[in-house]
């Protein structure tokens, strides 16, 4: 049912030091930041030659990122998203599983312009998984 | 300098059920258990079209994922590698940007038997990262 590891996100403290580091002292192709304001983020994509890094950094108030900070002060891997080709019918079989959607188990549109749901982390191995219709 | 996301390592209290589970009910590829005893952990990698996801179990009273299993009992993600050409050529240069490298500084053999090295995670947004030559 997955299909590519989309992205890999890593929620950091400082998004201009975290893209200055990956661009200069890891030497990645470093994207521009994006507001996400749906999501209470705002992201860089860092493009590897076969899958992205995704940082993020909290937009406003109630941005699900603040949490996690405040618990991980020097940032930390947030969730990874895995590629699925139809997110109903990956829902639905997951669902059957016994797994748990969070939010109201309906996709949102994240921050590709694609469906996305994210799944307990109880559930996965401590991960938040992300998946994202493509 | 960098180069592909070689794998994603996540920590589980379970392997048996973490294999059966990407097997099952993620519909993923997955390996038979490897031990790794220079590395105190068993592995299995589950392959996707574009990178693979590493399963990390202790192995022995020393293994380095006994205390990361201990803080986060349900598992998480351990480590992301990122595959470079030139590991001491990585090395070197990461050391000349402030970074720090753990361990003795010289690369290991590695679960795929390449050179490895790990970097501090307080300098990568609290991110364990290590590099594999390939």
């Amino acid at each position: 049912m997955i299909g590519r590891l989309n992205h890999v996100a890593i929620a950091v403290p400082d998004l201009e030091a975290a893209s200055a580091q990956y661009r200069n002292t890891l030497g990645a192709t470093v994207g521009a930041p994006q507001d996400e304001p749906d999501h209470g983020v705002t992201v860089v994509f860092i493009e590897l030659p076969n899958t992205k890094i995704e940082l993020l950094y909290p937009l406003g108030d109630e941005s699900p990122i603040n949490g996690f900070l405040e618990k991980n002060p020097s940032g930390g891997i947030h969730h990874i998203c895995y590629e699925v080709d139809d997110i109903l019918k990956a829902r639905d079989h997951l669902l059957a599983e016994g797994a748990r959607v969070l939010g109201s188990g309906e996709p949102k549109i994240g921050a590709h312009g694609k469906p996305v749901l994210f799944l307990h982390p109880k559930d996965f191995n401590g991960c938040l998984v992300e998946l994202e219709q493509v």
